[in-house]
């Protein structure tokens, strides 16, 4: 009676890490993700889930921080020369990379959506034996580009979850959805998912990360709390050049606008009422040493725990840029790239994360309301979800890591994987089975 | 016949020294010269001088730069305790504090205007016994202000010329003006006699300064160039305060603005025509340290070498304070509170200086064209004088400084008195002496 | 049985109302209280407390931030124009001004310290008649010094507690300390008495203020959390100064090297692991705006909410200095004249507040623990209790004010003092009462 | 009797355009001079000029900014692929494309060195049909090289000279040198050559630059005085990265300290004795957006009129540099990528140029002593003669440009290559023909 996943044995760690492994090698950054998505749109029609992708469950107009077309075009080549199933890259290319698989279950029951985030991150890997990845072969064949913050994990989880439930589908009640979302890194890709509606009617949301606040595998926190609203701009400084020792009055110098800018930037006073974040993570400027600067970039990101907090750098961090320009008399110009609301777990839900991560074997410790401290864009799907009246939470699930997410040398043990699933299959049976104790809210 | 200085015994050293330090011990700064300017009215009227003073000599609407009130008020006092002419002092009160002599030759010929500067400066005159004034007991008497570059020397060489020329004012031609101006630092009183017309006329415009460029008794440099322009601005940012601590995101900072634009004006590129200085003399902000200052002052200055690089540097700090006070979401309100045109000497007048001086039997060594690398609103006299077909000089008189001119150890070598003299003099003989080589224009 | 204050009709408003207006009056800032802590000498005196005070409560060198000796000279010369003690008064000055009330009670029991804050702030206070301070006739006579923090009101309820408790003095167990302190403002006075020695021994710590967070008569928080731990820094940059025009490049721009380490201060990076603040309250530098400015000054204050992150700031915040001094070749000097660390109220003696709160009947609403938002330096009194075994408290007490503290329209409703002076009655009966449930450490 | 070079038909405009446009489009950057010189070392060789090159004329620890392996490594093999010969290339590879011709003359004379330069410019030709390189065929095959600044029209013209000289070699006194010096732009190269000792012994030194301050075909310029001195700087700072959210006072950032440096950089204050330049011409830093730059760079230039003043300029920058590291906790290292003193013409010389000009009847309109107002590294070539007793010219070729020099669209009027050369044949002569009144110093 009810749904069981516990001996099943649908658990492979080897199909885990095999798939976590060939996409690592193949990692692909935001909006670009056409091998990837294409794997799962493989898997997940095999399994016998109904498949969306592309313009379908991605907002055209709502997609922020696209790359180049020469970037998008190189992958879907790669995508291709890979194997990547050419009729689903169709559809997938130009930055169209989400997948949603739904499955309905042998009753009634709640909807119940899991996200997975799809995207490697721009970032060299480290190339020494000592990384793992390099030793054992399966690190990123991409230069440049490296799946640091362990999406590829996720990803491999989020199928493992897609094989398990399509076996067990008639012990299931209601709807389930597994979001496969592109360009998570940068905040940019949640939004374009929301717009299209792919979490309309959404009774329970759950995210999951590997490896935050918990470094070691066995832990879990149930549901973070407090994570940041973030939004990323890309300002660009368009000045005049001019010879540097013939005319320097002549010129409209773009660099130092940018320079002002950034120190102003960092100098954005502490908010009384909220913790506040501010960085500017790149700059460049600039084409030939004996000219006056005519053009300078800076790529910004501000975070706050609360929503007035972040209209508030927003505001100031705009004006911090105008006056900049003024001040050199150059224009500029502010590009939203990226953008998400602060959101935290839903402690109803947290309580049954719990009770799903008690039941696992090797779960030896879990804690339940711990601040995330950084972004991501989950948090724009919890608060679509809240916001009409369902439940979301992101928990967390442990991991060691060889370095910290974002580095080169990044890379996570494994054992971590079959753990996450089983307790993405408990959490489903204890929200989707016929007779839980869990309720849709209506 | 024609006339000639150099056996009158007119010049007394004597006389000269003890004016000098008269003015010295009582020392006026800009607009607050009562005692000084009284005393020149006194002078000039027991020497036979037709004198304006006042509101006659000073365009009311033209000042610039004027203490405050009690400042007025307190020199006006001292000058009334230390003998000024009450009714005199009446005139000059609130900020008139010009006087201008005129005498007529006995013949038809050039009007011929002298410029001698009256004030005293802002800063605290060293008190050490090695000081001379200190030690000779004519030191400042008035905390804060010190007659720091030599216009009491200018002041009394004026005063001497109008005792030697009363003498021999049947040998001359032609018209002989006089003119005392106040608050030549800050470049504040020029414009205000412009502006009264008491140019209006003139073939001839002579002013002269003691030590620049010229350190050693003996050495005249017969016409500066390149004297540069000017402009005086004191700019106020007003913000808002707030409690450091419970709400700095309520604050809007003025010191931080203000020290934005500081280092941005100390920024503003070179020009490639032109010389060109940028200074922040000052700064003051904030009341309390605990409290998100709400206003902050700068004093600037930016001098130029001609008028287009001058006005380069004028709109370039506007945007400068614009761009400041935007990014912090402060006002900003600008004040012109000094201005002088650049000027150089015309040549022939040089010449003609050069030709007075070789007379000088204590004169050892002439120079004709330096570069006088600082400003003075001489020029706007001279700018005016020019602009309408006259000829203008601005000659120096050199002298041992103790210290170079601003510094609180400043002190002149007084044997530069008589040979100023002399030359001024001689200057007037050969410019305005019936039947001499200078023509006025007509 | 027990001591029981309620019926004692002990507290007077009338009295507490004309202590605190008489203190408001002569508002005296810290280390100048002599006529402030003469009548707290005489009250202590009157009323049978034993009475330290002056360098056997205050220890000479642990002192900050004292004023310059003009300062000190005014202010006990104006404390005794209004008949201050001679006798005290010799006693108190030159920045002694520390007053420790003891008593004895009639039984073994606890060391109790209750400590109040006797300075006025800088800053003006308004003058217009819609201020009460005015229209009634109390405001403050010594210009540019305002009770602007109600200080005023804390030593008249100190002064009502030292005359209740001397009356019911055989009721009570162990020995109660009054300490008054000096020199609250800018974090100065607290670490030298505790380096005198006054908190040795005590057992309970209990300080409180006015209108913190709860802006109500009526309304009490129990016990602050999160006192800010803050550093006062006063820094000199000192270079040399030139004529802008002529030797530009001889300068050492002290102004610059100022503007600099104010804009880098501001952009101190915010901390991941705790809340801090940053402001530079006051800037001043230059003498003259056509010289390069060789002096200047800023106001500092760091704040934290714990040491580790009290200690990044000040690291940075020197680190900024020297790097700003090095960048323009100028000297830096820097001074802490203030400084108190991070603490928290015990929750055990926030527990007893709340029981003595409870009892009065005009208190209508009480907060258990809420975040201090500012900094106070009976933080280091109750650190150094904490730090020793004690219990240690900083409570709330409601009031509606007329403007925010350190506003030149602050000023209270005095119907805060009577039920502030009771909540200290009964707190003193609960901890100090024979057979109370409360109990020394030992 | 003397050489007569204006009946000779030795100049071919055919010739010098034909070189100047293949020398155009196989555009080489500094230190990859590969083609370019291996092209110079054949005519010489074919002409009959002693010949060396690489390694015996540049001095391989003088160099400076040597572009990186990969790029030298580029040239060598495009340089290979259009034909140069292989065993010359071998000579010149890994920066060492110097080349200097020798010829000694029928008789007794003075040493006469010209020197011409081979290098293009960083930054890409423009691409538009109305750009003529394109239209006819010449543009750069180098994408982002371009020779921007005439140094093609230079060499072509050395080529000219070399092909004329030899003929007319028996009529020439003396001996003269061509030397063909790589990497002017960033004034690398000419410091190698000195110390490799090609400008030992030289008479007489000659440069040349076309279209400088002289913008029509027909003009010509004597001798430049004035050439800027100058030093390159390549900054980098290196501090920590962190998390921009969670450690964000963990990290050193890179970025803000070279923000601070490039705006107090661009505040070092004007010189009273002289012409400064400064400029910040490229800033990069960050990986980032997400997290605390740990790198940035800078490419500065600093020029000047003098040498003390460059000297200044020098010791400021590297306490900017300094102060900024330290301000922030990075460390920083700054190299010195290029070099030049300031130098001026020799009048004497500039008066032989004149000379020889006239003589050419394409010749419009003459001017002697005009400024550079930029900088070449020629100058360190002139310094080297003039300090042991030679006499150095720089003169300017009139041509009409497209653009200004450094601009995608620059391109010259090739009629001034035939004036050019001639004025070069005819210096020759008029240094160095038996009997001309030209004299070596001893």
């Amino acid at each position: 009676m009810g749904c069981d996943v516990s001996e099943r044995g649908a658990r492979s760690k080897t199909q885990l890490v095999a798939d976590r492994r060939e996409l690592h090698r193949l990692a692909e950054p935001g909006w670009c993700e056409v091998f990837t998505a294409s794997k799962v749109v493989k898997v997940l029609q095999e399994s016998g889930w109904q498949v969306r992708c592309g313009a379908d469950v991605i907002s055209r107009d709502a997609r922020m921080g696209l790359p180049p077309q020469r970037t998008l075009d190189f992958f879907l080549n790669r995508a291709l020369d890979h194997g990547a199933d050419p009729v689903t890259a169709e559809k997938l290319r130009d930055g169209f990379t989400g997948v949603v698989g739904t499955l309905n279950g042998g009753a009634a029951g709640p909807v119940i959506a899991f996200r997975f985030d799809l995207d490697a991150n721009n970032g060299g890997e480290a190339t020494s034996r000592d990384h793992r990845p390099v030793r054992e072969g399966f690190s990123s064949i991409h230069e440049g580009f490296h799946h640091n913050c362990g999406h590829d994990g996720h990803t491999s989880m989020g199928l493992g979850l897609a094989r398990t439930l399509a076996r067990i589908r008639h012990e299931l009640a209601g709807e389930i959805r597994l979001i496969f979302q592109p360009a998570e890194e940068g905040l940019r890709g949640a939004k374009a998912m929301v717009a299209a509606g792919v979490l309309d009617g959404v009774d329970y949301f759950v995210g999951c990360h590997l490896g935050v606040q918990a470094l070691s595998v066995g832990e879990v926190i149930t549901g973070y709390k407090d994570i940041l609203g973030s939004i990323k701009l890309d300002v660009n400084f368009t000045g005049k050049s001019a010879h540097a020792a013939i005319s320097p009055h002549d010129g409209r110098n773009a660099v130092l606008a940018a320079c002002v800018a950034a120190q102003n930037l960092m100098a954005i006073p502490r908010h009384g009422d909220g913790d506040t974040r501010v960085n500017v993570g790149r700059i460049s400027g600039g084409d030939s040493r004996n000219t006056v600067p005519s053009s300078a970039d800076l790529s910004i990101e501000l975070r706050a725990d609360n929503a007035d907090t972040l209209q508030f750098l927003r505001d100031t961090a705009a004006r911090v840029v105008a006056g900049a320009a003024l001040m050199h008399e150059v224009t500029s110009r502010s590009d939203l790239v990226g953008e998400s609301r602060a959101a935290s777990s839903d402690p109803e839900l947290a309580k049954i994360v719990h009770e799903a991560a008690r039941e696992v074997p090797q779960v030896k410790a879990i804690r339940d309301c711990v601040e995330f401290r950084g972004s991501d864009d989950a948090a724009e799907m919890m608060r679509a979800v809240q916001g009409r009246g369902g439940k979301a939470v992101y928990f967390g699930i442990g991991t060691e890591l060889s370095a910290i997410h974002h580095n080169p040398r990044f890379d996570f043990n494994e054992d971590a994987l079959p753990i996450g699933l089983e307790i993405l299959e408990r959490l489903t049976c204890l929200l989707g089975a016929p007779g839980s104790g869990a309720r849709p809210r209506n």
